[in-house]
């Protein structure tokens, strides 16, 4: 079933200790995209400006990501400049050109407005409002967000948080939207204020997923040397959300294998600078990675006696 | 069979966001001891002050761990006074007066010679190179260590890993000793030094397993709520050896499940200030909370077909 996403289309200038790349085409609604292109039928509703070429349309259309909610506005494109440092998880930002992102408001293209899937990219809490008010209510909506918007519409994000099904965010925007001081906590705390289902990325140390009375935690796919962290929490996003669109169901146990889908397509995002990772997926690698990722985690059940030892 | 353990016995003072409490008894091979109790018969090598009670013995006689080792010097025991803070893994140390734990000199009963399973805890390399060179080799020797060894003797540190089959450290000290910047890195570089596993634990992010070729990771139990984290990582090392040392079967299957015996000892003491959460542990606490655990970690095969989805 198809999935919609709203979000950024941007290009990124992106530094890391080893190497560093220019206008790489990025932004959350391309990294999601691409991931869930794998799974499901894939629609964008974002904005770029003069500077998007056919060869950046290109790498969405060639993946069948639809991009007839794509808007082409007068200026220049979310223009994004980072660098990477030793410890990968910090980053400096050198400049963000909003563009014609600054003014976004999503134009929904008629036959957009019946999608049974909805992902809500890191977004203004009040733009991702307006697209869930203007489309009939999906089988399933999830949203991410982060501290920008938790600081800055505390208000308009708890809108949004009552109004989605999944909600899927960092481990350090977790514990400062709740307050809490563990992942445990923030999770459990989250699952109260609306969403069914929570999901927390925790970077190097994976991802958990909060549920009403239960709790599931996958590592991350073990990569020692990372090449590029940009795009790893959208990319796991649309593996998620496209493991949920291509399966339909909703269980439990099928919301713990859309969290290894996710973490498998993140771990092929960060092993290439950029989306180039994300372009060339064979079934064979994926499932070999999924298989590999399996192996990681699982143990069996205790089968000697557990003794109170005593002298 | 037997675990003999070489480390602290100690004093602690102990305060939280929430509590403190004073003269707590603890140490590194105190937390190992009580937890591997319930597995394993165990053998203490350590050094305690006049100021050490019949009290104090009892806590460790109770579950039956054996203290021909522990020797009685003049002077006062190690004392610790420390502070956790909102952020539960961030700690200030108040004071350390090292006592009679200052010049250990570790003295080995005749009978402890021969002890099949042995954890160097987390004292100066020269000391545990000292014990391993005095005792006939066990079957497999666990070790610790910490930042303090890894500057102030990093050539103790090579001996030692070289002469241990499992060592068990804290991601911080992971990197630190191998300077790579991420877990999976540093224990893949781990591995290569020596010890035939490397554990690296995680704190509420879990913990790693790596052994060549094979990489397993466990979650934390989940706690939202922390009470002391004191003796986490020591509890740990108590539970994971003393489930080897009670099957002696060093499979890959049977490490995984060591780690699971090992958190779930560490989700037990971290929910009491001090020893407390380790001395009434019954098998259906334990069976409970190993099964629970297994819940939060455990998915299933994929059975959709993955389609690379061109439109």
């Amino acid at each position: 079933m198809t999935i919609l996403t709203v979000g950024s289309v941007a290009f990124d200038d992106i530094k890391t200790p080893k190497a560093s790349a220019k206008r790489l085409l990025g932004g959350s609604a391309t990294y999601f995209s691409l991931a869930a292109s794998y799974l499901a039928p894939v629609r964008i509703i974002a904005v770029v400006g003069e500077d998007f070429s056919t060869e950046d349309e290109s790498i969405l259309t060639d993946r069948g990501v639809c991009l007839a909610g794509l808007e082409r506005a007068s200026g220049e494109t979310f223009y994004y400049s980072g660098e990477y440092h030793l410890e990968i998880s910090k980053r400096t930002t050198h400049f963000t050109k909003l563009g014609v992102f600054e003014n976004f408001s999503p134009k929904i293209p008629e036959h957009y407005k019946e999608s049974p899937y909805l992902f809500l990219g890191n977004i203004a809490p009040k733009i991702q409002m307006e697209v869930l008010s203007k489309i009939k209510r999906p089988k399933l909506v999830g949203a991410d967000t982060m501290n920008f918007w938790i600081e800055g519409d505390p208000q308009g994000l708890t809108q949004v948080m009552s109004n989605i099904d999944i909600l899927i965010i960092n481990d350090s925007e977790a514990k400062q939207l709740t307050g809490e001081i563990n992942v445990v906590g923030a999770g459990e705390a989250l699952v109260k204020r609306g969403p069914r289902f929570v999901v927390i990325k925790k970077g190097e140390h994976g991802a958990d997923l909060f549920n009403e009375g239960s709790y599931f935690s996958i590592p991350s796919f073990p990569i020692s040397a990372v090449t590029d962290p940009t795009g790893a929490g959208d990319s796991f996003a649309g593996g998620f959300m496209g493991h949920l669109a291509a399966s339909e169901d909703y269980s439990e146990g099928n919301l713990r294998k859309a969290m290894a889908v996710g973490t498998v397509m993140s771990s092929f995002c960060v092993e290439h600078f950029g989306v180039a990772g994300l372009l060339h997926l064979t079934p064979d690698d994926f499932y070999h990675r999924f298989r590999e990722l399996r192996k990681c985690s699982q143990y069996s059940e205790l089968d000697i006696n557990f003794i109170p030892h005593r002298s």
